[in-house]
């Protein structure tokens, strides 16, 4: 049984990693940290959780989440940076969940994140937690920087477009949106659901984290620097994220959904949608997975790819159990099974 | 492995079986029909099922469905009473969701289902499916009647404190609240997103349907008829009933919080919440549960429960395939164990 | 003109009073106040003002508030409690929203919000402000408290049954149900979009701070001491009260339908609705009504009456502009004449 | 007094009209047809009109509608360019809600409604009611075409960078994003709360009616044919268009947020936010009003729009009753002062 330890789980993705681990047959949860909420029972912040785990949330505690076979962090940014020199050292595998090491720059990650990073030594043992483009050494790996959910989304849209060089690399649009459970699990008159119910809108829209984030994937398939225009949006609802990716076609002579099929053909976790179908946020809820369509209007010369994932399934507590599968050698879906939960 | 049929599956209670049927492990769907989908893929009309089903809708033919094991009629009532006789006669075991068997007394059936009742002959064998009632009856059953999703969620509210006779029988109270869901997957007005959402209501208020459903499982427990006014209410979401039960206390001396654990310490789908903790209909969401919470508000005579359910899951499809494990000796929690989703 | 200042705008009775006095004909807003967003454009924090107001937030100043005609309180309890007295002294007529001067008994008003009355000696002035009961004493008041959401649809549907004594007055229940505005626009988890859409539950369970201003008015129109179970419930919307109320009727040769079509026959902004119609709360939203219909399922002896309002604007600010139009002698619905906007 | 005539009023769009103009103090409904609830009062069907309306609806009758002054079409396609020849004969003037006369090609109409166009003729007489472009035209058009609704919000968010020439004509994108209502009031399975809540989609990628419309339009500003790749998306609430506009400038030397703020400068309806502010769909809800925010991120050679509107009053009923503003030389804003319902 692979001893799992949980550093900060209050959040949404604390409660979703507590949620798919509940069912994996080869681990256990057996350290949980917050500051906040520690010496409370889990079921009695979260109780659908009842009968699932006889656990309190403890201070975090570098020793005792040293003896873990596998630490997940699921912080906001600027907690693991801090902890995981000193777990690694102790021969912890970390999964992290948060912003930290994302960006292989230090300084780049530092310009857009405010402050200066706080282990940049540790950031080239980090590997991009994208399964679909960097599964060996995932498997490898003692630190695993999972994506941030709109980078999920966008790069996997947009992957195969950019590998085989068709379409215009300065000019992508991404028009995004997501639930609000994105936003976490923090007190903030912004979040409130009579602030948010009922109304849509952009956001970040001068410049959000996850642009640089995904500019550097987008690199490495491309081969060159990419330019995106992303504008996310928030959605009056709790989970999903729906990214309409906009591109220019240089080249017209490829099957594009052909390619896409053919791409993605072998990945459990991706599903491109039959010619004329486009996914909702809704067939994923709940389930580790991405669902594409994709379509040419009228004939012209720009590409709509249509990319769909939970945000806190494929785009965040799903892909690090996800991860670790990878990392222990396990069948990558173990406990990562579930049916999308529809109507 | 267990053959299943499913008649009527386009509904939200069939797709809900097809999720769940989906990871259980002894169970097969080998036969799904539907008139108007016929020949379309289940994956086509629920993308959500997307790698777990290589099926398409069929017309209902009953060779093919008596062929099953076990068939389960995910219908609006006055399909499984045309058709339950001759399977029954062919040696299937039918578990009916539908509203067909629910009512022991052909006669009332018909003043509230505004028709005769088509095999009143088969009704005596109809084993009302509340297995926290009728474990035992349920085992060796031949058809099965799935209570309605009030019922199930009113009934387990209430069974303790009736069968211990500690309220007054001819004055129970139910105020109700379903998501849109309960309303089924019909192209009405009445039920479009513009309708229903950012409003609340009540309907029903002269007479519900689950009304004589209610009384009859009720007056089995308290040992004598019992008079309850009960008012559902429609909530601007999809998913989840909460009841909130009130009931003039005869006898204030026992310890109801006792009595609740007590009574469902066994059963693996009820979970009494501690004192001063009540229910949400989020913490059960897409799992086979009822959580129930009380409270005798300023020490006066009048008793508080609320109770809820996933109207789909324990209070249509979840109790479904518990029965279903009943009847075939499975162990109860077979393909049931989801967590709730949270958030 | 009117000169109108309001404390504390920056909540949302305090945007939905500037709402509705931004098209009331002789009135004008000439005073705001906050402390935390002093100096900053009221258009800025609420952009669907922009065009209606040329006003910034001010720091509360009781010498300009006192310049004004009428003072509004948009605040959360215990501020009005200590500045009124001033403002009464200084001339000022105040409308209080908040629940300061709502319970006469200062040592009751105690027990329930856990601290003392600041300003005890000026109870005795406040007039509770409930048009349909006291539209007199509210012409001549100077100081009015306007009666809390629930407290507005629960007494405006219990009163014609408690006045005419037709109901064991010692049971009666009102099982609520409100949307998420009325826990005010404050930065708590509890109130996340994440936490609280896509789900119902019961709060306050134990005792919620209404109930003794229901009772207290229920009593005044019973002339006995009254007894209530009272149950709210969170909704997953912004706006709508709806309250279901049961009593057990003592009287049973009223007609009960003709009863509250009389009773409110007079009154602009209470509207019985005809026989077999229920209210929703989709259409008084945005209007300063309260729609309410009625029921005595199966010819018991149990009457069920259903009572919606906005809780912003009949429950709230535009109760407080009803109340300000009766003090001033100006037509009743002067500035309230909106329709509900439906869909 | 101005008589109006409603054909069609059961719709989204006929209440809403209702809505307005019930507070319109020039106007005066007094014929409001529908085949379907001939003979039922308004108020029966929508209740929140109770006390404005002493009207039912009546069977359509064109001798009685042709003694209107103004005719409102609040009908789907295919039904006002069947009646307004014979109402414009009877010297009616019509405001059409509908899409019959907003293509003045009717070839190009008929290859995207799917069928031929009834009136022909009668097309040239039509004027494009979107009060910004064409307010002379109006003010003496007896046929009013009024713009759907994701026109109205890309067309005035577009405007400026087309009619100056600063941005690539042919690779226009506009990913936008509308409510359920706009979907309108009808029996279909696709719109049920339970398929639309707590979910998002883009839809009609292949090619959406609006499409034509739109680039009719923008090509009349910038005196060329015109690109442009629209995907609209469905959200889960009832109200509200938020355009999100991309385009790639080809000049980058103009101060485009000045630009914005000059050109609407002067209309009573468009609302360009202060640089830095975005729309929110809430801020515009219920109110006659586009609200306009502009970004060039990072400084690249892509500008974004973001332009909000309600879709049942700037994109539909307001803007109908504004153009009947203009027609009678009333004050444009005339029933149009309401503020947005926010939150």
């Amino acid at each position: 049984m692979i001893k799992i330890g949980i550093v900060g789980g209050t959040g949404y993705t604390g409660v979703e990693l507590l949620r798919l681990l509940a069912l994996h047959e080869d681990a256990e949860v057996v350290a949980i940290t917050s500051r906040a909420e520690s010496g409370r029972r889990l079921d009695d912040l979260y109780p659908n959780l009842r009968g699932y785990y006889d656990l309190a949330f403890t201070e975090p505690d570098v020793a005792r989440l040293a003896a873990c076979d596998v630490v997940f962090f699921a912080t906001p940014h600027n907690v693991a940076m801090n902890l995981v020199p000193e777990l690694l050292a102790a021969g912890a595998r970390v999964i992290d969940l948060s912003a930290d090491y994302r960006i292989r720059d230090a300084e780049l990650w530092s310009r857009w994140y405010g402050e200066p990073h706080a282990s940049p030594d540790v950031l080239p043992q980090a590997v991009y937690g994208l399964p679909e483009l960097n599964r060996e050494q995932i498997a490898s790996a003692s630190l695993v920087a999972c994506p941030g959910c709109y980078p999920t989304s966008v790069q996997l849209g947009l992957i195969p477009l950019l590998a085989r060089g068709l379409v215009d690399t300065q000019h992508l649009i991404a028009s995004a949106a997501s639930g609000a459970s994105g936003a976490g699990r923090q007190a903030k008159v912004d979040n409130l659901l009579s602030e948010v119910a009922d109304s849509f809108k952009a956001y970040g829209v001068s410049g959000h984290r996850h642009l640089p984030e995904i500019e550097q994937g987008l690199a490495d398939v491309a081969g060159c620097p990419v330019q995106l225009t992303f504008v996310p949006h928030l959605l009056p609802m709790i989970r999903g994220i729906h990214a309409t990716l906009f591109a220019r076609l240089v080249d017209m002579s490829v099957d594009l959904q052909a390619l896409y099929e053919e791409w993605y053909a072998e990945e459990p976790f991706v599903d491109v949608l039959p010619a004329g179908m486009f996914p909702q946020t809704r067939t994923v809820k709940g389930a580790n997975r991405c669902q594409i369509g994709l379509q040419v209007p009228q004939g012209r010369d720009t590409v709509v790819v249509m990319s769909t994932i939970d945000n806190l399934v494929k785009g965040a507590s799903g892909q690090a159990v996800q991860n670790m599968n990878i990392m222990l050698g396990l069948p990558e879906d173990r406990g990562l099974q579930q049916v999308g939960l529809l109507p």
